[in-house]
């Protein structure tokens, strides 16, 4: 590790989120802090980057001592900026995402902004966490997450990653002396059970408001959603590779038999 | 195959989109096919959802005799609109995505709109496949992308789908005789090299415009950028465990030697 690794820090939940700033706390006693991260709340962005319109980038003075901008775009537009008009040529030695305020287990990792701001900069080779407490609530007790935030952190700035560039980090709802301790996990094949909530406007037109509950049917005792239920912080190395490469022979027909 | 499969029809270009017209006369020749599109252009939504907001539908008469809606919301908000609120019970056979004006080959799965709205309905069991033509254009020619538009959904509806439910199909722009065929592949391990265009707005205030170049140093043979470049439609399998299962034991010291 370098004396003073250079720290990226985002989130999707906006720059004033009570999560971003138990990252950024714990980040300053590792290193020399970024934040670039969303003017306004960016909850299910998933990898939105913002191509037909402008962005503005504002440099704002929220957090002691620390390099901060607000950016009015997506969490993935705020790694952008950060890395080609912040940083510049500058190495960073880690981005960290979130804290998010509810969960980003299982498959809500490709609907949360969090993750893939973290994605973004895995993207670009930059070791990268996304970290999640799940807790939606605004005034959720970030403070006890703080010693799990600063532990991955310093395991990744001394042990760097390998095979993977992204970590996805969920943490239960508990006491401090509930936890069991960190697990490596794969991501658990859950799914939303959704309905709509329909209305009527002040004009009389119609409109629809998405709702839903989480279930798992993935009984696998190797998943985040597992290790969520049963004390753990659960941490996924995660990917961007959609590749199903157990599927591309079922499909190599296609190649032979179908006449283009 | 059923008499008349049910064929969902969305995209991230918008439901008046030249893409989306070919991709309807297609499907509209194999089964019964519902529209639930974008009302305006949602390119790079990526997997965003609507939460924070309300969403509006309207059905629409654009295409003879098909049912179609439009929705103010992203690619994603509209299959899910289309399995609550459209749909409802009916059993959907096949969801067809595009045609993409431009490549969503490699990473560009990422930030697809038309490949996430695909996604999700994989998500909840469907077979999908997401087009895509190299041809950024309006006026691109997608009558000459018929044949291969309908090879791969007779294909996939006669044969089913072995080991995922999402295909990400891009065409190359080139005269049909000059196509070499389908070719099944992974997704090319490239990324995008990105500037901001920087100017002034009419009030004074800086603003950031994306721009880049997409470029690929996978020399694999067997990427989707290799095949569009050496004359093959591109067909990669693809899902959304973003999982990396060959990087889980590198974090096991975590579990053992951390203390939490």
């Amino acid at each position: 590790m370098k004396t003073r690794p250079l720290i990226l820090v985002t989130n999707d939940d906006g720059i004033a989120a009570p999560g971003m700033k138990a990252l950024v706390e714990v980040a300053k006693t590792l290193g020399e802090v970024v934040v670039v991260a969303p003017d306004s709340p960016q909850s299910g962005q998933g990898h939105a980057i913002t191509i037909n319109a402008i962005l503005r980038l504002k440099k704002v003075d929220i957090f002691k001592d620390i390099e901060a901008y607000e950016c009015s775009g997506t969490p993935v537009d705020c790694v952008k900026l950060a890395k080609h008009k912040v940083l510049h040529d500058r190495q960073v030695d880690l981005c960290v995402s979130g804290v998010n305020h509810g969960s980003n287990a299982s498959i809500n990792i490709l609907y949360s902004g969090t993750m893939s701001a973290a994605m973004e900069a895995s993207l670009e080779g930059i070791k990268s966490i996304g970290f999640s407490l799940l807790d939606y609530s605004w005034d959720a007790d970030f403070d006890s997450c703080k010693p799990f935030l600063k532990e991955l952190m310093v395991f990744v700035l001394e042990h760097g990653m390998e095979h993977c560039k992204l970590l996805n980090v969920n943490i239960p709802k508990l006491k401090t002396e509930e936890l069991k301790g960190f697990r490596i996990c794969r991501q658990a094949e859950a799914r939303w059970i959704e309905r709509y909530v329909e209305s009527i406007d002040p004009r009389g037109q119609k409109y629809y408001w998405l709702t839903g509950e989480f279930t798992n049917d993935d009984k696998g005792d190797d998943t985040d959603v597992w290790a969520l239920e049963n004390g753990y912080i659960s941490v996924v190395p995660s990917g961007h590779d959609l590749t199903r490469y157990e599927a591309i022979e079922s499909f190599k027909a296609l190649e032979s038999e179908v006449a283009v």
